[in-house]
């Protein structure tokens, strides 16, 4: 066994899983715990990274439960949660990868992480951009966005489209793209800071405060008297019925997530679905991870958007490990600001 | 005005809105009216038919309700109903139809119809199949499994398909044409009698009487047990909550009609629509004249099917005009067996 020293390493564990209900701080516990910082000798293909910056994502509610059946895996009490994040590699084995390289995918929410499957990783190539940008814009919410909006929606010019949960993580690009294509886009949020940045920051035609709309079917057609051809999905429940209300002949509906379902015991019922038949409506469930063969493309397309000014992104940053679980939680009451990220450590 | 003598031409006439609930066959009447045989001066482009056979469908009953913004309108009380039938052209003044053609589509519940939009009809060019076929088989039921299958499912050899409503005019033929594309095929029916028509006649793989099964996802469970591909939905409500608890990851949904839905005041809810998240699901509404400009095609693959014994179709024939508005009701409560039609005359 090499003869290298061991360092400090704080984890977030999850206690005990939350079935139902909107998950606590006290649901999770920062524990230290300690790790050479090399691959042990006999792991094969395995690299040791050094955490950067974690992302807080609405799915990792559903890893909090007990799940037999699902597309991801539940987390394990009583070990460190885990999800994507930016991290720099400080020990390799692995062919692919060299000390000092940076990436972003699948890591523990943790300082520092042995992954031995580092086919979940992205090398990080554009260097020149905030680092931050790989938790989120250029990361797995960019993808969903891109691929949900252009895979899933094919979205033509001039068409009538609506987002909600419109100032997060995905939500905000999905408008941008939307409007960089030329269509018309409304978003809703649930405050009125939000609501001014999808206006005045991110160029949406419209935007409404979902909570202080007794009526959401009424809402939607004060913003969408023509109706709406493509809905980017984002929370289900009374949103989701009241659009199927509105939707135009041939719309699409990409289901990215449904926020307002994940702490609920039973999902909420939707009572207008028939409503697909006569306006013959596509709604398409999607996993970005399908997706990621499309990632050079989008980075092709995306940062020269973004260099130009014509793409811009908002983050909600927590400072520190420690500040992980109240980042999380923050997610499922919307007290982010835009994408939710925990800063462990800037190198 | 032409000289010609007035027939009588019975009607089936709709005295009231049915807006909610069970329609009665005293929901109806039949009048006797009487008509010239002619298209009367001064209009023009018009044919007047005789109808042999209508067609009694399940989209009907929404017509039979005051709906201000529905892809079809309502039928106007006072006035007979319309629907897709087979009839002989008596008189046209319609550059494209003689006396004598044989034609199906829209036309009128009643003995004899002036159409004066032509444009809804097809010519029936092959004379040597059941006349009967083109209120189903050869007409707008065939058509819509057709194109609900091959254009909506995108099916593929080997893939699992559950067909709702599976002996009806439309399920009946979207099991046979799964099975002769090589599919594992599983329909379900409301009696030991069309259960025994599904398997013995239509050669499904399984099929099952939903109201002997307690737990609908139970039934699912043992018929699927990996999981189903491809879903043909025609019922709505339980059905399909059920059905998304089981469906295969980029499963699709052709949602064709929700017939358990149509008596209710307010649609039944749907609860577990999330699913198609993690299974990727894409659920697609469709109406068939979307896609008439495919009824050659369908027509040349069809039709030699039929004559090598390869595709059967079975009709539930009401005799006369007069049973008419029973006929239509048998479809709403399962009565029917097959394709429920009316004879009106034989030619």
């Amino acid at each position: 066994m090499a003869d290298e020293a061991l360092v400090k390493n704080k984890q977030v564990v999850l206690k005990n899983y939350v079935n139902a209900g909107l998950p606590k701080e006290s649901d999770m516990e920062i524990k230290e715990k300690s790790i050479q910082l090399k691959v042990p000798e006999g792991t094969k293909d395995a690299i040791l990274v050094k955490n950067l910056y974690l992302s807080c994502d609405p799915y990792m509610r559903n890893r909090m439960k007990k799940l037999e059946d699902s597309y991801v895996p539940s987390f394990e009490p009583g070990s460190p949660i885990s999800g994507y994040g930016v991290a720099k590699v400080v020990d390799s084995n692995h062919p692919e990868y060299k000390n000092g390289d940076l990436v972003w995918g699948t890591t523990g929410w943790e300082e520092y992480s042995l992954l031995t499957a580092p086919g979940l990783l992205f090398k990080i190539q554009h260097t020149d951009l905030p680092l931050t940008y790989y938790t989120g814009l250029l990361g797995m919410a960019g993808m969903t966005a891109y691929t949900g909006f252009y895979e899933i929606c094919t979205p033509k010019k001039g068409e009538y489209v609506y987002v909600s949960a419109a100032s997060g993580a995905v939500g905000q690009l999905v408008g941008q793209f939307a409007k960089l294509l030329g269509c018309y886009v409304v978003g809703s949020a649930g405050s009125k800071e939000k609501i001014d940045l999808l206006k005045n920051k991110f160029g949406f035609d419209e935007a409404f405060n979902y909570k202080e709309e007794p009526d959401l079917d009424a809402a939607l057609k004060r913003y969408f008297p023509e109706g709406i051809d493509i809905y980017f999905e984002n929370v289900g429940g009374k949103m989701l019925d009241a659009v199927l209300l509105n939707m135009r002949v041939h719309g699409r509906i990409a289901v990215c997530g449904m926020i307002s379902q994940y702490n609920n015991d039973k999902p909420e019922a939707t009572h207008n679905l028939m409503y697909i038949i006569p306006k013959r409506v596509r709604m398409q469930g999607f996993i970005v991870s399908d997706f990621y063969h499309l990632y050079p493309k989008y980075l092709e397309m995306v940062i020269p958007s973004i260099k130009e000014g014509k793409i811009t992104y908002i983050e909600d940053v927590a400072e520190g490990i420690e500040s992980a679980p109240t980042a999380l939680i923050g997610l499922f009451i919307g007290r982010n600001v835009g994408k939710q990220l925990v800063v462990v450590a800037r190198d």
